[in-house]
């Protein structure tokens, strides 16, 4: 049982040095003063503090600290955010990370995690951690693999190995690694799949979600993850066996897996509402601000995705006024910072040109502070967007950032 | 002009976050209070607190700020130091860096650097540098090289272009990038070379020194650099006729080229006494720990090496019992710290497994953890050798660190 003044302590250093609003500590010592009386360490409580249209500003409370709603979860594969500290992603305010079981259970391997400490422990990460339950990467980077009822045989990219992860196994990892918040075992299907192929998918994946909410283990939160592919009937039916087995929370998988935008907007706005109000909401793998900005509109909570990272090694940097390739010969002697507006350890100590210098000599120095500026930008744009759907403006904030990160060709009429 | 409260000032920042003891402060402060009438911007002040035998405690006194020696210089070829952001430099206390003239002139080049704002300006650090001539790299790296009276015509090895470096170039480009301490243009020549051809380098170095001293850049300490391979007579050549010169200090070069390790110590032992009492002694490119224990022991101050920076990105750490390979098996289930007499930010906060764990996933933070280690290791082995000289106790601080990093053979009798 934590104390309420645990809970606060924790709530008190997970602001210290996080530039996180007034309002978030606000609120949070309020939902602290209310909660702590019934609040056990393992369960997961979800607070909505105001609604915008369909859009939430949540908080969800966890035995290792809060989370505040809408949130962007960077994706720490194998027990670290590439190119940050843990120090760094506590500075720049992430309060979740995400950690992926597939890779993790590959290597280093349950027998060193188990040993040190769990995910936590291993990495000396103090704050909530969410694994997704392997199915996505089992599907999609294994070199072979056999589906059957139980579960999914396949071989390690690293050594050849063969192993098998199914839903009771995939909880056992998930139950070792120690994560606050565990997925359930599905099948993500790719991009176009056959109506038929589809709902034998979604037939599976409910089994699967059922044996996981059976092998759930104690402590830890679980989340069910519906699919369906592109057709709305699929959803409908998957959304309906999801709840009626009965999650933590509820996320929508099997999206941005090569449809077309239009496509992906639909399935986002038709299966969000299909979620329960009271329940944390999360679009799985998304990371596009467009994507997020229509998420957010249809009610979701959560999301994860590499894009900040990943760009940030590639060289492109997310700004107030849009795309930026650091490479561009233009910033060879700019002095500036790389976007005025923006108060990440990068912007506010080292210039555009000396962030083109670092990119073009390979510099470990620019995966750093791209990588930096990268995720503050994410973490600062989801503290904007919160303080919008407090203030009841998330529609002005869409209208302002849409445009700024649409890709869609104009059309003129 | 600076003021005695812009230097104490200056003094306190530079020791904020580092833990560097108690007696370097104490002298400072006493050090600021009688040289701060004195001292102009540009201008290099040598005061030595304490010697014991030949090894000397002394304080270089900057326009931007003091550097403890004995000092070891981390080397940040491209304006950064491998994998460490600046604050963390400052924070493990670093005092000084090295810049290389050669790698700058190249890339990012000499227009973007004096755009940006000198060196200093362009990598956001505000301590002093010391730049090489780029006359060991014009040797060693370039693809093609001519060597005329006046310098030396090289091709870039980044695109094959023409360029000459010469003393006037060398002084010209270290004036552009605003180091505090410029080194002489001189010629490095390889092991084994005849008694020949190394006088005829000891006569092109002497005649490239002089230009050198012509064309110092006006607010920037010049240091001269001794040559003569491992031929004592032309040791004691150089060394008078660069005396004869005169400089800010003196450094010996063309040390660690090949030769072995006994001939090095003999050329350490003899050729540092013969340099002035009353200047800074700089030994250049020696980072093995043997071979500073012999050098301080023989009188020099200064030190750079890329071994520890290189080192930790290759899995190798040097600790309190030697050197360390990350990598080893015996430490996939260790939760302790690396190296548990350790102060660092590694070792305070993850484990042997850990860093192992990063080390084999090739990850970013492998490299950051293990030079951050490595880099704190050497400034606190200078810490702990500068209270030595102090105590009067050099002795028994060598006869303790020999044998932890001595790899010479162990000949039983």
């Amino acid at each position: 049982m934590s104390s309420f003044f645990d809970l606060l302590e924790k709530s008190f250093l997970n602001y210290r040095g996080s530039t996180q609003s007034l309002y978030d500590l606000t609120y949070n010592m309020r939902l602290f003063k209310h909660n702590s009386d019934s609040f056990v360490k393992g369960t997961m409580d979800f607070n909505i503090i105001a609604t915008d249209g369909n859009a939430r500003r949540a908080i969800i409370s966890t035995a290792r600290g809060i989370i505040n709603t809408p949130s962007f979860m960077p994706v720490g594969t194998l027990g670290t955010v590439k190119a940050m500290s843990q120090d760094e992603l506590r500075d720049i305010g992430a309060e979740i990370i995400l950690g992926n079981t597939y890779h993790l259970y590959l290597r280093p391997g349950l027998d060193v995690i188990s040993q040190l400490g769990g995910l936590h422990g291993f990495m000396n990460w103090d704050r909530p951690i969410l694994t997704d339950s392997g199915g996505f990467q089992v599907f999609s980077l294994s070199a072979f693999r056999k589906i059957t009822p139980d579960g999914v045989q396949f071989k390690s990219p690293i050594d050849g190995s063969l192993h098998f992860i199914g839903p009771a196994e995939a909880m056992h990892i998930q139950g070792i690694l120690g994560s606050d918040i565990a997925m359930t075992f599905d099948e993500c299907i790719p991009y176009p799949a056959t109506h038929d192929y589809a709902e034998k998918s979604v037939i599976l994946t409910t089994e699967w979600a059922k044996k996981c909410r059976e092998f759930q283990n104690p402590g830890q939160a679980l989340f069910g993850i519906i699919q369906g592919g592109m057709y709305k009937d699929l959803r409908k039916k998957s959304t309906e066996e999801i709840l009626e087995i009965g999650f933590d929370g509820y996320a929508v998988g099997g999206v941005s897996v090569g449809e077309p935008k239009e496509e992906m907007h639909e399935i986002i706005y038709f299966n969000g509402p299909l979620l329960p109000f009271e329940k944390p909401r999360y679009l799985m793998g998304i990371g596009d601000f467009v994507d997020m900005l229509n998420a957010v509109e249809a009610g979701f909570d959560m999301f994860d995705c590499i894009m900040p990272t990943s760009n940030a090694r590639h060289g492109t940097l997310f700004t107030s006024f849009g795309r930026v390739s650091i490479k561009k010969t233009e910033f060879k002697y700019d002095k500036g910072p790389l976007d005025p507006e923006c108060g990440c350890y990068t912007c506010r100590n080292y210039s555009r040109g000396y962030l083109r210098h670092l990119f073009q000599s390979r510099e470990i120095l620019a995966m750093r502070l791209n990588t930096m500026h990268n995720l503050y930008f994410y973490q600062d744009f989801f503290r904007k967007m919160r303080q919008a759907i407090e203030e009841g403006r998330f529609k002005a904030f869409k209208d302002h950032w849409y445009p700024v990160y649409d890709r869609t060709p104009v059309t003129e009429e």
